[in-house]
């Protein structure tokens, strides 16, 4: 296992391929009264995108120290970040031989989620053909964009379509519809990460035997479908008030979904 | 103009934007002896991608301040990399509604090129669909994984063809080809940076009469070409000795182009 040095929060040195490159991976974790939401999910999430990413496993005692240092003894919901890069050395594009990766763990306060959102369609598309599509890398300038291009429109978050015209995520979401009476959500070939509270919501699905289905769509799903939801582990999950100006109407089977997850 | 600050090279705050989400942009400058080359060129190109994502002007003087700063007085060949982020704050992925840029500048050796180099292709595609493949963002992780392929193929250098199967560039330089007596080059909107370097090249080809052509083209056009060439700011210019496996004749064409740059 490499050797991880855990840096104080705000010494990141320039040479840091996290910065310079975007080479590196995140997660955000609720903390509620300062208890960690699923850490175990989120960790083997990150250790799952290190190796995609080709760089080595981080240390999970060196997650867990620099995780419990970061939490702060504020009450309420706190929002946990935990920064893992390819640390720092290489030439240009390549890596060094051995990367020491760099954990940087961060908390700042999570306001709670209030009501249903508005959406937008970017047209920032998501890269569906490369392995980023399906991580929370460093590199996150695409949903930056798109959400700036909602923002910009007066909405809340936005919808990403692919490069294929499939409906991919949302900006900072994982994307749900329902439509007769099942839940759908894009395949992750699509461009979408493996979301954690995305997951809990399929398992609601199960528990209330409404069907659920990982699909390849095109946007004509999200207008005829009967409620969009988006899930994180922050926002939980929320309904959609409206996508690109359609108002959606109160259904009553996203109620019962939201309330039983 | 909004005020920029400049920080020393080594104490990147962690809630930096260009850190958390690669939102940034940056350019590698050549520094001979002391000289740095193409300095208007750069930061031209610089403020008109902070105008495409919606970022605020840098200042020039603070710009030439940090630039100036972070040159040493080592002899020879230097990369100088100016880095532009959009500062920190913001919640997640919205930035505060008057960013504050900050800028980082380091200076590092840049080894001499030295010979053709050997190319493969890909399999990570350049995302055409959105703004960031034509500028050169914090977010390069799409270039990092496809010159990692390239590396594990035992090759110098990746080409990446973009979400249309079109050739877009190679992972951190521009891409030509010679063929029929004429020079091309991928059109910007098939994902590729308008590089500093290849517009010189471009002139070369002027002043030698050598038509050039702006082209969406698939990767056939590469297997069917008389030379291959790549450039950027440290390289320059180079001729490929091989693509995927088949190495390229001498081209008497692509000599003289070298030569004329």
């Amino acid at each position: 296992m490499t050797s991880i040095p855990t840096l104080p929060a705000d010494a990141i040195p320039s040479d840091d391929r996290g910065f310079t490159l975007g080479d590196g991976l995140f997660e955000t974790l609720l903390v509620e009264d300062g208890a960690i939401r699923f850490w175990d999910e989120h960790m083997q999430r990150l250790a799952a995108g290190c190796a995609t990413l080709g760089l080595p496993t981080p240390d999970p005692d060196a997650l867990a120290a620099a995780g419990k240092a970061a939490i702060d003894d504020q009450p309420g919901r706190r929002a946990l970040r935990i920064s893992v890069t390819a640390g720092g050395g290489g030439r240009g594009l390549d890596r060094p031989a051995v990367p020491t990766l760099r954990i940087v763990a961060t908390c700042a306060p999570a306001p709670a989620p209030s009501g249903p959102v508005s959406l937008v369609t970017a047209s920032v598309r998501r890269n569906e053909r490369s392995p980023a599509s399906r991580l929370k890398t460093l590199a996150y300038i695409d949903s930056v964009l798109a959400r700036a291009e909602a923002r910009g429109a007066g909405a809340d978050e936005a919808v990403m379509l692919n490069t294929r015209d499939e409906v991919a995520c949302a900006a900072a979401a994982n994307l749900f519809w329902l439509a007769e009476g099942r839940l759908f959500t894009p395949a992750l070939d699509c461009g979408a990460l493996d979301g954690i509270m995305g997951r809990r919501l399929l398992e609601a699905a199960e528990r209330l035997a409404i069907p659920s289905v990982r699909v390849r769509a095109g946007p004509e799903a999200l207008v005829a479908a009967e409620a969009v939801l988006i899930t994180n582990s922050l926002i939980c999950v929320r309904a959609a008030l409206s996508l690109d100006g359609r108002v959606f109407a109160s259904s009553a089977l996203a109620d019962r979904l939201i309330a039983a997850i």
